[in-house]
């Protein structure tokens, strides 16, 4: 049953799927789960990573993807009115007909949709120089649990009347109201990008090298590394292969005017090189640069060379702990004895940490739990969280409260109360 | 009383003033409050310019001065951690010496508190390329009306677990928690700016010029206009004076590395001489530009010249729509017989608009209470928004529901009672 699972494998069959087409259907399904009491759980493209879209408690499960209108792009105001199930590249590619840009770019960008970004605030690579999801948000047409339809926010890139109603629904993963349209902010298509690549012989390199970087005062706008395991999945991608012995990859882009991406681009092989870094490339061409970002999407499919089954964790931590936790990753697969892969946002802390194995293994399944307890407490204790950009959902819901106290767990309850009285929304997600 | 009043020249006698000192001592107050239901109002340095820090039920003024330790700046990963009594410019400085760069510049950054800047999610001229203060908070420590201390977001750039807490308290005006602790975001100094300054015989032609800046790609640290009357009240600043025909002046600056500097200044050169700006001034040297910026910062205080009161708003509109808001002022001028005075941050369409009068007239305050209702609905007309950074407080509470919909406040409501059993916090604001 395709409306079932997400891309967390996991799987609970509704008792039924429903297909809205405006805010008014919306409303009226949700005004009846509210008054009889049945769950409903909001989905997109189900490409979640944590379960949001799954119906924990079966009930109705409520398909966006027939939202899919681009409403308005405002190329004067840099804005887009825009439905919930348009798929975040087509958007990206509609405004990029008006010279515009919007920078969120989840690796599921082919995929995923607007409204699921939205809900999980999805992050991607260029996280580290235009920010995430929340950062483009300007308002929102809701439907809340209870049928009643509002506006939050503002059209403008300004805006402080009353409670910031629009960030606290972005993030909060189907289960305070349905978003039926949003307004998002755009920014000009920068001239020119460049892609680079470098790889290490040493992971403590490129994690220095990363911080340099940064420190050097150049924003690129994506940072990525993969580790040696992630490198092994993906080397077919990379034309020209990659040398036996390295433990790492950098992939970095710099945008802006022509001048801007020569100087960043210069800056940033410099501090490469000082750093260690063996094969420092500049992609040739679009085509080039394109190749790299396939190898660097292909990491999480391709991952299931490594075993049947992987628990993926999305923690972060401050950047300059990164040599830290990479060094206790390659820790807990030597007393473990799984194969753990790593890769993700450097620029950000952002670490998609993965663990392979055979669920169907009990010794297996124990000591990747164990080990997930072990990098979650770890995580917490360099400062870190335990999701940077895949959300809560059912996956990490038993994890919640080491990051969340009791008090603001409370708060946030009496918060879902004070939308979903009821509370049909979306249950069984994130404690709440 | 010193703690009676804030910028607004509103007045309430609070019965009692606190100097809390920690987060220990807020909390008891809190506690007490809410036991015996006194009110209890937050206030920072009482710049505030809606009213925010007047004790509007008496109670009790919860003074957060002497909060005043910055705790941490950690240059390694950009990170601050600050009390919320720590002054805006102090903060700035501070992290300046350590090579690193807080953006959110409110004009008042000289006396302003971090704490009254997160509480009204303060903007200023730098908004237009780095945000406003919203966007540079990752955690809290916040005590609850309830007297419950909690620690909200992150230590991170990024991070999802649970609802976003942060940013629902930024903004929220002091009404929902008392922030004792922040940790913000920094970046790195830029190594260069550049000020320009310009002057228009047309306003239109100034309108159309803003557009075209940030139409051609080029993102401009700040871009601020003063009309006519507020270039005039303070023309003493301005070395050199201002031709007596100009209609308007815009106040710009660029920063980045020295080549991206030189790129943009010239850019915009070239966009201000196309659209008729008259005297283009590149300031010389940093002593020239803070020149220029000290005549931007007088002329809020310097309206008084025009008359003994003023009544002073904050509407932001999209950006393509100001030529028509900077028509319809000067109708409203004509039409009353008020001065009136605009001036602000024009690249994000923000305008800090004056109405000046002697409140003891009767026909004068009455004409100018329906120019400011004319300008709301013509604000929300052009899909704008009545505050972009000031808030709501007192002075915009009787506005409110112009802008926000029956059903948005009623779950404004149930959050702030969520928060706030006991309505202790900051009563009678934003009419919560
Ligand atoms: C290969 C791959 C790569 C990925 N890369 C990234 C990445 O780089 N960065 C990142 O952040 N994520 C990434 N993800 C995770 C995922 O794509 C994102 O979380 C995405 O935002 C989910 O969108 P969706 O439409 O698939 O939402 P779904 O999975 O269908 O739903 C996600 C959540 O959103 C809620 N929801 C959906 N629509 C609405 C609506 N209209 N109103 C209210 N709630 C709604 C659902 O209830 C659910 O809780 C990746 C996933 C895959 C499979
Ligand atoms: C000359 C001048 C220029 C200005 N320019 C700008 C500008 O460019 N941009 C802009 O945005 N604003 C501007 N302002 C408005 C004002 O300075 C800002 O709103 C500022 O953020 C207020 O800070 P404060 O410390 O004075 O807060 P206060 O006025 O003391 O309080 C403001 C609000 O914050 C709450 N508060 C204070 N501390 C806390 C705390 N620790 N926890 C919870 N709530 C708290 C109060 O209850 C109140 O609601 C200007 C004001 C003046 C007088």
């Amino acid at each position: 049953m395709s409306y079932a699972y997400d891309a967390t494998r996991n799987e609970h069959l509704p008792e039924a799927v429903a297909f809205p087409k405006d805010s008014g259907q919306v409303a009226e399904i949700l005004k009846l789960a509210t008054a009889h009491g049945f769950a409903v759980t909001p989905r997109g493209a189900g490409s979640g990573m944590s379960g949001g879209a799954i119906a924990a408690r079966q009930g109705l499960v409520l398909v966006m993807t027939r939202f899919n209108r681009i409403v308005r792009i405002d190329a004067d105001n840099f804005i887009g009115v825009v439905q919930p199930g348009v798929v975040t590249g087509e958007f990206q590619r509609a405004v990029a007909g008006h010279g515009l840009f919007y920078p969120p770019d989840p690796s599921s960008a082919d995929f995923s949709t607007l409204g699921g970004n939205l809900a999980e605030c999805a992050g991607g690579p260029r996280a580290v120089k235009y920010g995430v999801t929340r950062d483009y948000v300007l308002g929102l047409e809701v439907v809340l649990p209870t049928g009643e339809i509002i506006k939050t926010g503002v059209q403008t890139v300004k805006g402080v009347v009353g409670y910031d109603l629009t960030r606290l629904i972005v993030g909060s993963e189907g289960t305070l109201g349905v978003i039926t349209e949003m307004t998002l902010r755009l920014r000009t298509q920068p001239q020119t990008v460049e892609t680079l690549s470098a790889g290490f012989v040493k992971m403590a390199d490129a994690a220095r090298a990363v911080a340099a970087i940064l420190q050097s005062g150049i924003v690129p706008r994506a940072l990525e590394y993969m580790d040696k395991n992630a490198i092994f999945c993906v080397k077919n991608y990379l034309e020209g292969g990659v040398p036996e012995n390295r433990e790492a990859m950098l992939l970095i882009e710099a945008d802006g005017s022509p001048g801007q991406t020569v100087e960043a681009v210069q800056g940033i092989e410099k501090v490469l090189v000082e750093h260690g870094a063996r094969d420092v490339h500049v992609a040739r061409d679009a085509d080039a640069a394109a190749g790299l970002w396939r190898a660097r999407k292909a990491i999480s499919p391709a991952l299931y060379t490594y075993g049947p089954h992987k628990i993926n964790e999305d923690i972060v931590v401050p950047r300059s702990r990164l040599p830290e936790m990479v060094e206790k990753i390659r820790e807990l697969g030597e007393k473990t004895g799984l194969t753990m892969v790593s890769f993700g946002h450097a620029g950000d802390g952002n670490i998609h940490f993965n663990i392979m194995l055979d669920k169907n293994e009990p010794a297996q399944l124990l000591s990747a739990r164990q080990a997930v307890d072990e990098i979650f407490d770890f995580t917490l204790a360099l400062g870190g969280t335990i999701s940077g950009e895949h959300g809560v959902g059912l996956a990490k819901a038993p994890y919640m409260q080491k990051e969340i106290s009791d008090a603001a767990l409370g708060l946030m309850k009496r918060i879902k109360a004070a939308f979903d009285p009821a509370g049909i929304l979306n249950p069984g997600k994130m404690r709440l």
